[in-house]
């Protein structure tokens, strides 16, 4: 990872995230993005037997929690003076990055591979973001990152090893808590997905004192979290191909893994069929068009539901929306009954 | 329309209804139906040139804003000491009276047409209700409702002509126009859906007081309300075949047409294919799947933006979510650029 400021937050501090810093991140926060709606749906309830609690980030601004920390990593690096920002990512962190730098009136340069999606280059040209293509693979990305920090002299975001990005994300979860008891209800458990972890460690964050399960949903063919619990810290995995493009990351980051270790209660992997099964079910069952990132959280509630003594109150992190119309029309284009099925699966 | 209890409210209350029985009823189903949530989508807000606030009743219980009234007419009922209830409809009236009456531990019947939509049909037997098949035209469903009131007893609620479910359906625009002042907002204009009438004449007993234009959008298909305000009077007109299927009545109700047709400002007529586009936008612009009743709201609204000098924060009741898979399937099958294009038209 390229050398960068993180806004005066010195490495020392990364491992001390309190929820304290959930309850300050979601001050900061109050006003800059959405309090998206918490989701019943009668059907994912009667078909999971348990009482699901869907955190449509999905509707968030840039569709997807992920401006939650963009915004807080970019105003720490404004009020320290950045230049500008940039960031390397194939999805939502770039989205986001490139909206919260706009807030700011910060120049923002995006590096994506040749061959990402079209709606995602148009959603990050929308929020104003200068686009590098670079290669197709992570190296090519870095290599471009770091030129473009040495000629501009801006600061780079990384997705996950930040601590404002961790703390942001958290914000997402500590939300969903809230709404549910505001309606009288303790969660039980918060289902979230994993990419590279900073969902995860967010929500071990925010759920902390609380009292609920963190329950973490990996796709098998990424079991990133998995092998790195394995393994006692990240480790880079042999990835298969996956719908879910929002957790391709072949390794956790550092700091998620340090949080996340200690306090996930449980990982899930989902098959590939399953996550279609899970995105089918929130736009039949629940109407919301999710991404895959976000049914794999979904599609890992249904399958925590199905456990034995599991008939209770569980969070879901729809953790985002941003999704090629070609996939939804894909996946509606199979019979009807397939949803049931789906949801049985 | 066979005789029929309405709980106490008598013929000559119904020209009555006014801002205050919005209020009671917003009192009367606090914590009964969910407070849907508004959803702001920049890429509509882009596309449109006006601020779209969306009231998202595609996520509300039943899959539509016709609980609200259902709940109110099932409950006068109950307190007159109702035996049961039956409803005649081919849609979402059907499963919002089945779900209120199981509320009410009532039992139900509905009348539905042999070939209604599987899915509708599974809905409400989910929610309890009894159904009856009878032949495929109104005049088939009216003998069996008939039929069924002099063998039970039960009471017939008029998914229209009922001052409680005007009342009800009211609530939906009372909520949202609220919901906009609440982030500071004074709505301009509310666009609502007309089938029967009920959600427009809903929208213009919420609105008066307020200053909000109050616009109705109505499938080109079934001008219903066009030519009822030219005739001076409901009249049954030709109805062309159309995807919005919650807007096929061809008959304006006569009590939504006597508050409607002094309180509507402007009346629009949809184009087919711009019910399709307006589908297609709200599900990849705001992620939100609507049936195509809702579209038609949307479509009229990004007409109405069109105009000149109307640049403007603009309500819009996006009434339902109950669509076939199938249909949202064939929508998101053509290329990705219809999208920008449908919003376009």
């Amino acid at each position: 990872m390229p050398a960068h400021r993180s806004g005066g937050i010195t490495g020392a501090t990364l491992a001390r995230l309190t929820r304290a810093n959930v309850d300050r991140a979601q001050l900061r926060l109050t006003g800059k993005v959405l309090r998206t709606p918490v989701i019943r749906s009668d059907q994912l309830d009667a078909s999971s037997g348990a009482r699901l609690w869907l955190k449509a980030e999905s509707l968030q601004r840039g569709g997807s929690f992920k401006v939650r920390g963009a915004l807080l990593a970019v105003e720490a690096l404004a009020a320290h003076g950045s230049l500008g920002v940039i960031a390397q990512s194939t999805g939502n962190h770039a989205i986001a990055v490139a909206l919260a730098a706009r807030t700011h009136k910060l120049p923002t340069f995006i590096v994506l591979p040749c061959d990402a999606p079209p709606s995602k280059v148009r959603r990050i040209k929308e929020a104003g973001g200068h686009i590098t293509f670079a290669g197709t693979t992570l190296a090519d990305r870095v290599v471009a990152v770091e030129e473009l920090r040495r000629l501009h002299g801006y600061d780079v975001i990384d997705p996950y090893d930040n601590p404002h990005v961790v703390a942001g994300q958290a914000t997402a979860t500590a939300e969903l808590l809230a709404q549910a008891a505001s309606e009288g209800v303790r969660l039980d458990s918060v289902v979230v997905p994993i990419g590279g972890g900073s969902a995860l460690a967010g929500a071990c964050l925010a759920a902390s004192g609380h009292g609920a399960a963190v329950i973490g949903a990996e796709p098998e063919a990424v079991p990133a979290f998995t092998e790195a619990l394995r393994a006692g810290g990240p480790v880079t995995v042999q990835a298969r191909p996956t719908i879910a493009d929002g957790l391709r990351p072949d390794r956790i980051g550092a700091l998620p893994y340090l949080i996340a270790s200690r306090a996930t209660s449980c990982v899930l992997t989902v098959p590939e069929e399953d996550i279609y099964a899970a995105m089918r079910a929130a736009l039949i069952g629940a109407r919301l068009l999710v991404e895959p990132a976000a049914a794999t959280a979904l599609a890992g509630a249904l399958k925590y539901a199905s456990g034995p003594g599991r008939n209770t109150d569980i969070g879901v992190l729809l953790s985002g929306g941003n999704v090629e119309q070609r996939l939804v029309a894909d996946l509606l284009a199979e019979p009807d009954s397939s949803f049931r099925e789906g949801l049985a699966s």
